[in-house]
């Protein structure tokens, strides 16, 4: 019997499957082996999936329903929609000026020593109404969604109150409810330490540990636990601390590891369980093997080194110790301004020396992996979302080598097209 | 008398007129002088600007007629149109598999002496027919002026043969009658050796003089004459021929002087009174002095140094040294496939520590003045064209800041909204 489809997008020059590795995130040379379709189509149905393969093949098991949307990919890429595992889209304000210090010569660490950086994105975010929030960071979303991610995580963490915090992740689940993008929650109470803090550091961590995150998880705010673990920043005593607690009241561990120095911060990954743990440029060798040991995926976010003029990440010799890469924009007014997944692409393959396919994986069902979402999204197979783009590129390796673009020419999210 | 309008673009968060000075490019603290007009407004009839000011001064000033456009730029930046000085978009196919053994470690001289790169382009232009190296370009083209650009210069040089060079040129003609942006054209015929005279380069360069540079002139198919002074492409010597030979037939020279090593070619733009030298990595301080005191104009492409992964041009040195510095992309298939001027100007911030007002500088009046186009475009004053853009940015420095994506929220080219 043929099945039933509303959506059919066929001929494409090539469609990249990205089918996963028996639900394990792809490791080393798996990387390099997008699925890939000469002519490939994919058929879908409310949203879902029903087929994939050759065109002739989904062409004569699947039967059009009369309102069937029929799309020909004719030398272009079709793919599943990228995934964005670490962005921080709702805030108030933006930096241009500091970025303007930066270009000459002040560092990260010092603009947030004297009380820039994040704690000037905390002032402006607490000052913002709930609709000023949810509104800038609606605009985010949209820009996004057009650059073809389908899913996105948010962090708290530019409140560090109680009730601030609460009210980042409530912008978030009413986000969730009015845009079309997928979005995965994370609570960052532990992003800085608020001024008031600044001498009395661990009472903080307290106040984090006993009153936020119980608050979180008991309105389910949140699934995943997140914590700035770095030099100047929170300690790997008290990340653990947060962790674990994350961990008791049922949020996931994820973690800001060795960004500004090598913590200690990815070992500490390993050790608690982390689901991802992210930055990591200056990651110990101990640090990769932890993490490939007990399948901590790195998401690494090369805007961010390029933004902030640090040397990247060691994607390479990460790729090679066999941890699981996925790739994000980081999106957040400091260190990261950009929502484009094409350029974190053209960056990690230039910068970071990572293989075109190695990235577009990173950046799709790896990606999905480390939001624990790879059963619904982050490649093309049966039973999972219709999240889908349709590329203007006529291979793969055009993704990250036509740069600075935007090389999206429409988006199908759950099988209906936004883009 | 009130000035009859047909365009008002008002109360504009920052209006940056880029006011020249004194019909000369701007030379080092001048860059940074944006002419920014708090609440400013410009305002048109049929095309050209008649008045720019204050929102009050100019509304008093001017009258409506009754189809005149109001566009409101509240919160915004309004600004000239960018220039692009140096791009080749004419040409067929693409080159991301050259990309990807890029990644690998071969370095573009290798691929260039293996057959690859220009001449890969050379093949696959010389095959195209008229229509589809229009119809490719024009898509190109769209993308520019998606992305802000209102006057493009267009380069041939991947035909080298006489009739081959002289349809690109033809093609350009084609597409400055059909295409709202305002096309340059510059002969190249000396971008790279044909195959065919590998061992007798000095014959081709007679086919440059003697017929290709006549031909070209006599049919008024071109404006400049460049040529690729480098190692392993033309010497100095054969560089200075084909350049006096252009002058001698009304051509304005212009150069890729110094991409790969230090060869005297930033010295020989000086000798023969360059309007503008490009790329410039390896300039020598020679090179730099020379050039500011002849007035060339250092055309920089950081797009191109990013996408080949070499260090970057020495912008702040030649800033210092006086040299007028202005920005392209260089949107070409090997080394710069991007149309974004605006990461373009990211790069130039980040990676050649420009300020965000001078890398602004650079990408408008500077450009125009690389084009000798500084009396029609590049600023907004009255008489010159109304080619303006409204961006998405409170302030002038979030424009390299909020990178990777297009903060254009519409293009008014002579008068007319055409983004």
């Amino acid at each position: 019997m043929k099945q039933p489809v509303d959506l059919l997008i066929k001929n494409a020059g090539q469609l990249l499957t990205m089918a996963g590795h028996s639900g394990r995130p792809k490791l080393g040379d798996e990387l390099n082996d997008l699925g890939l379709v000469t002519g490939g189509a994919v058929a879908a149905l409310e949203g879902k999936i029903v087929k994939v393969g050759k065109t002739g093949e989904v062409e004569s098991s699947v039967e059009l329903l009369p309102h069937a949307r029929v799309v020909d990919a004719w030398g272009k890429v079709v793919m599943p929609c990228f995934v964005d595992p670490h962005t921080h889209v709702v805030f108030a304000g933006s930096r241009e000026a500091e970025f303007e210090l930066r270009l000459k010569g002040a560092t990260y660490l010092e603009i947030h020593q004297a009380g820039g950086g994040i704690l000037s994105s905390v002032r402006a975010t607490l000052r913002a109404t709930f609709g000023e929030l949810a509104e800038t960071a609606r605009r985010r979303l949209d820009r996004l969604l057009q650059q073809g991610v389908g899913t996105v995580e948010i962090k708290s963490g530019y409140a560090l109150t109680v009730e601030g915090e609460i009210r980042m992740l409530e912008v978030v689940k009413h986000l969730a409810k009015n845009h079309p993008l997928d979005l995965v929650p994370t609570f960052l109470g532990a992003h800085s330490f608020p001024a008031e803090y600044k001498e009395r550091r661990d009472e903080f961590v307290d106040l984090v540990c006993r009153e936020m995150i119980p608050r979180v998880a008991e309105a389910g705010l949140a699934e995943f636990c997140d914590v700035f673990c770095d030099q100047g920043v929170f300690s790997v005593e008290q990340a653990e601390a947060i962790l674990e607690t994350g961990k008791k009241h049922g949020l996931l561990p994820v973690i800001h590891a060795d960004e500004i120095a090598p913590m200690g911060a990815a070992e500490l990954a390993a050790r608690v369980g982390a689901v991802s743990a992210s930055h990591l440029l200056k990651v110990s060798n101990l640090g990769m093997e932890m993490m490939a040991g007990k399948g901590v995926i790195a998401v690494l976010l090369p805007g961010t080194a390029f933004f902030l003029m640090e040397p990247f990440a060691p994607a390479r010799k990460m790729i090679e110790a066999g941890v699981a890469v996925a790739l994000s924009t980081d999106r957040n007014p400091g260190s990261s301004p950009t929502e484009s997944m094409q350029l974190i692409i053209t960056l990690a393959c230039l910068q970071m020396k990572m293989t075109p396919a190695e990235a577009l994986a990173a950046a799709t069902i790896n990606a999905a992996h480390a939001l624990r979402r790879a059963h619904l999204v982050g490649s093309l197979e049966e039973g999972k979302q219709a999240d889908i783009l349709v590329m203007e590129a006529p291979d793969y390796r055009y993704i990250p080598y036509h740069f600075g673009v935007n090389l999206v020419e429409s988006v199908y999210k759950r099988g209906r097209k936004v883009v």
